[in-house]
């Protein structure tokens, strides 16, 4: 922004940032709720990122290689808002005025695939942060997957703006630690330190240096700058920039509701309108005169990075094209990559693999089936990216086409001797971080990720995961361990509770397979959702194969596993044993019990109950004929089952104990002769 | 242990160590599953802190001013278990021999409760190392509100042992830098730093710098020293107990399975037994002779801590007897709350509570309610300790009897001028912290401890509130925002799932309430019991209060609100519309809509399903007869309330939107006609 004078200079560099202080005070004020205070006070940074530095083309706002900028401080939303309009995306001041309201492009948090720019879903604080350290992981891995010498076609900065919330919350911790010990040297966070949370000024609550916590992960600490100072945070950035093995911390002191003559620096800045008075005296005090929701030609114009964006994405389309032509194939993998396609031939590839288990017969472990499924597919599909919360040998996540993710001294993806990048990650025990980096792969694009951990410690990670479900992003949660079948690890480690409450999150799907076939179908309709998490839910012990004549009507989430005629009877079914994972087995017993003393019952595998909740109604009858009673068997809380109209549940309201699985499973009534009694219970009636 | 020679000193002090890992290797070994490595890295540790520093009784584990000791690598259960019997716990060795056995006292995990000795149940990482935060601070607090000059009661330590698994993971991040905060002096952390975890040498996933971090939380550091070395470690306890101010961690560098001369620094020592020839290469190479689960007598008696724990507290005893000749009520006070008994005069404090709302029929927020009902029992119950995440002014949990915890600059609990200390914390925003926090002051004992988050960040500290239900805990948890309700702050932010997922874990108690006297009653209830934990379900918005005659009745979780009666219909009730929270009033609307069709219905309020449950048979069938077809109707995913053999359910099997509240409900269907209607299809069946 060139000028005549110095104080000209200052003051349209001023005007730039107080346009978003006005459409921030505006906008709340209009929806009679949000938070203008955080916008307010990170102004000038996100002049000082957004006018110098941020590569990104408002009319492409899915450019591969642009940078990438999470607002991990969601509730400061009308700052990306702001910014989105002043630079000139999709989003008409109109949407600004709608601010909050329903079906607005400018919901209350940012929401991604809501509005276009913005990268992830924010406002669970600490977890923007978090998503920021998976895109700069995936941009590291996909610059040593593509870049070839003299053809740089994936080389972006990941910018996050976060605050105090995000910096406290344990996911921070987890997250940035990961980030220094991966040298994610792109990733460039600016804190906006301003010592206020909601319940008041910091001090009594938050006493971490948090530079020398950073430096403790091994980060790059610049500043503390005067976050207010446009030019200080632009050096902060470009010194950042230079960093070439380690992540970034900018500290920016700054004044929360930066602006406002009473508000600024306390928290009743924080959550609500500043009111008329009050934007009438920030206004005065700014020299802003504009009306609201008005922003001056010279300074939209000083905002503007339309010209700026399609210079900068043509620069890079000319560098793909060159790339394209020495490495046709290479693009063509990219481009398909990014758009999140799986490979043509997916289809054979799922073939293969559940053939494969059907033929086998395998009786192993469904965390076992798993690996073997993976093994299937991470041989042909580059983009699976796995990962444990340091239960690699209990979850069975990694297979002999991903080795382990390393990064050299300088901070250099570790390439094996035939050129292939690591593809499995060690997360450390933290489920939580593993979870929302996944998300940020996933928002990212590049790599499908998946990531395993025992399912009791989804607890950890479970806003995570409630995330990616809003977000529809394809993240595959891989949950091993999944019942009191894991045995004598005791009730802490044993899941009762986890498989019923894991369904109601709307969007997820869950899947917990009976044995190696189901697991593969699992997988394939995990990796064929595009726009759904997954979660597998694991057995830790050996599950016998359960002959079936048809793979396909697995992905119909239930099924008829056995009709009364596969036990000897000619009769029809009398009722319906519904049962899943580990207790499938249990059901066809109960049935062979049953059928000796000639009472014929049919089985149903339900290995997804939310795949079946998809499905027409006439199948779904098919399945579970309307007359015929239903009794529900699996290893964990009843209430869930009743959906079902079951006339009994067997099941575990309770936690369990510390014993072998075998004793286990006697105790607490998951055997076929109680499945059988309680069958007969439910007929006599 | 005072012995002729330098090289015999050496032999038995090795020895005392040495019974730790024979008993860890013998009784992994014999239940053919668990984890050695651990406890024979930290043997020399336990070793230095057991017999030279911890203050405890064998034959009184529950004496008042015990130490507290935590194992928060839970896994390493067989190190608390050898300790517990060889200082002469009532844990005989036939309880070892039963390590991992159903209904043993030698669970795979530490258990409370279940093993003479042991303070918190642990094995989900990092909440260990919490609790203990959470005991150290009920020290602190109650320290200051009960000693006397010349008369010190309160005055133990609490020492945490915790490994990499525990540094990883989130929770010790919101956890330690709370302990720095608030200058828990007499926290004594020990880490065990042996660079190993389940997937390896940490290196390329565990990069921190521990030490540095910690200074960065305002800690004392003390080491590294050699956790092998006996004098080493005491003489670094006996510095950290110096500590005036800040509270310690003691860097200890050891070898996972120390004395295994094939596995020792090896993941391999982690996690399954050593085997009978390691075992036997491991005997040999400590010199250890003896047969498997016996332990010489002289190595016992070095151990043994009874005569000097009956001493300990005979001296306690002694000084508590001083206290109780001067401060009589105080002393009996402290013995009640110690106890956690409630005060005499419960029932009248309950009754003025609920009393009060009946008689003010007041129109508020359910979460203003709870402020209200807390506004009776924070006067009258002194041990009732609040907290919010650092939402305090949205969850309403502070009261004009409960000023904000605050220390000052050498670490003492400031009081208000009339002497009285800080009960309400300021948690910062780390919800899953202040969760392990809260069940570690339950713990303690002293103290009820509640704290307030939104809803939706219930999913961060889950696990904690799933372990507060298996231990059986008092901790009662305010959850406000609690739906749609929510309005503009949007999905991110709205629950639609949480209540039904919160309901699905055993043992937790969950109030939905409807108005002030069901909220003043859910209050009560989860008071009065001593043996679970509660979550209250709080609205932002206002909810009327709903006329009735009898509040008694809502103890019983679910009550009859209004009868045909009531809206002028002499008939009998032909359905039921069950309701919860904010959803009653729009039940009671609809029941009038129908009336004028001359339908008539009965409207159910149930503010606590997990409390309905345990109702007897007929009094379910009093409120929900069998014939009577049923409608639920809640803010929320619709999967639980089949259980309840509902015809329909009006409620939301998706995420929210931003936007006003009002708009939300009506978007979503919840409302007087909605209902209406859909209970006009039911009887039409």
């Amino acid at each position: 922004m060139p000028s005549d004078t110095p104080s000209s200079t200052a003051l349209t560099s001023s005007a730039l940032a107080n346009a978003i202080r006005a459409l921030a005070m505006d906008a709340v004020q209009k929806a009679n709720s949000g938070h203008p205070g955080a916008p307010m006070g990170m102004a000038e940074m996100a002049q000082a990122l957004w006018t110098r530095h941020l590569k990104h083309n408002p009319a492409a706002p899915h450019w591969a290689d642009r940078d990438r900028f999470v607002l991990s401080n969601g509730h400061a939303s009308m700052l990306i808002y702001a910014l989105l309009h002043l630079t000139g995306y999709d989003l008409p001041m109109d949407q600004l005025k709608a601010f909050r309201q329903l079906h607005s492009q400018t919901p209350g948090h940012p929401e991604v695939d809501v509005t276009p720019g913005v990268e992830t879903t924010t406002g669970p604080l600490g977890q923007g942060v978090t998503n920021a350290v998976g895109m700069a992981l995936a941009e590291k891995l996909l610059a040593a997957e593509f870049n070839r010498d003299g053809h740089t076609i994936v080389d972006h900065h990941t910018y996050v703006f976060l605050g105090d919330g995000c910096m406290m919350e344990g996911i921070s911790h987890e997250a940035c630690a990961l980030a220094g010990a991966w040298k994610l040297n792109k990733l460039i966070a600016l804190y906006d330190d301003n010592g206020i949370s909601i319940d008041g000024k910091v001090a009594p609550w938050f006493v971490d240096n948090t530079a020398q916590r950073f430096q403790a992960y091994g980060w790059n600490v610049v500043g503390p700058v005067d976050g207010h100072d446009v030019d200080a945070v632009d050096a902060a950035i470009a010194q950042a920039k230079l960093s070439a093995d380690k992540p970034t911390l900018i500290v920016c002191k700054t004044a929360i509701g930066h602006g406002s003559p009473n508000r600024a620096g306390t928290a009743k800045a924080h959550g609500e309108p500043l009111g008329a008075e009050e934007i009438g005296l920030t206004r005065a005090a700014l020299g802003w005169s504009a009306e609201p929701f008005t922003v001056p030609a010279e300074v939209k114009a000083g905002w503007d990075a339309t010209a700026a964006g399609a210079a900068a994405q043509a620069a890079w389309d000319e560098r793909f094209a060159a790339y394209e032509t020495a490495f046709p194939e290479l693009a063509a993998e990219f481009v398909r990559r990014m758009a999140g396609e799986l490979p043509a031939d997916f289809a054979e590839i799922a073939v293969d693999a559940v053939g494969d288990a059907h033929d086998k017969a395998e009786t192993v472990a469904s965390r076992k089936a798993s690996q073997i499924a993976l093994g299937h597919f991470t041989a042909r599909l580059p983009e699976l990216l796995g990962g444990s919360a340091d239960l690699t040998g209990s979850n069975l996540t990694n297979t002999p086409s991903t080795p382990a993710f390393r990064v050299d001294e300088v901070g250099a993806v570790v390439k094996t001797e035939d050129g292939k990048i690591g593809r499995h990650i060690n997360y450390g025990v933290r489920e939580f971080g593993m979870a929302a980096i996944m998300n940020g792969v996933a928002l990212h694009g590049g790599y499908i990720p998946y990531g395993g951990t025992f399912l009791t410690f989804s607890d950890y990670s479970r806003n995570a995961i409630r995330m990616a479900a809003l977000m529809k992003k394809r993240v595959i949660h891989v949950f091993t361990h999944d019942s009191i079948g894991l045995g004598e690890d005791g009730p802490t480690h044993q899941s009762v509770e986890h498989a019923a409450s894991l369904r109601l999150i709307p969007g997820l799907d869950v899947w917990r397979p009976a044995d190696t076939t189901e697991t593969a179908v699992a997988w394939t309709i995990a990796l064929a959702n595009k726009h759904r998490p997954s979660a597998l839910l694991l057995s830790r012990q050996n599950l016998p194969y359960l002959p079936k004549t048809d793979a396909d009507v697995i992905t119909r989430g239930a099924y008829i596993l056995s009709e009364p005629s596969e036990v000897g009877l000619k009769k029809a079914a009398k009722a319906v044993i519904i049962a899943t994972g580990s207790e499938v087995q249990l059901a066809l017993r109960a049935q062979e019990e049953l059928a000796k003393k000639k009472i014929p019952v049919r089985v149903v595998s339900m290995p997804s109950t939310t795949v079946f909740d998809r499905q027409d109604l006439d199948y779904k009858k098919a399945v579970l004929p309307p007359k015929l009673p239903r009794i529900a068997v699996e290893a964990g809380v009843t209430d869930f089952w009743w959906k079902y109209g079951c006339a009994a549940v067997v099941g575990l309201d309770r936690f369990g104990e510390s014993a072998p699985a075998g004793e286990l499973f006697k105790l607490f009534g998951f055997t076929a002769e109680n499945i059988a009694l309680t069958v007969r219970k439910v007929l006599a009636k």
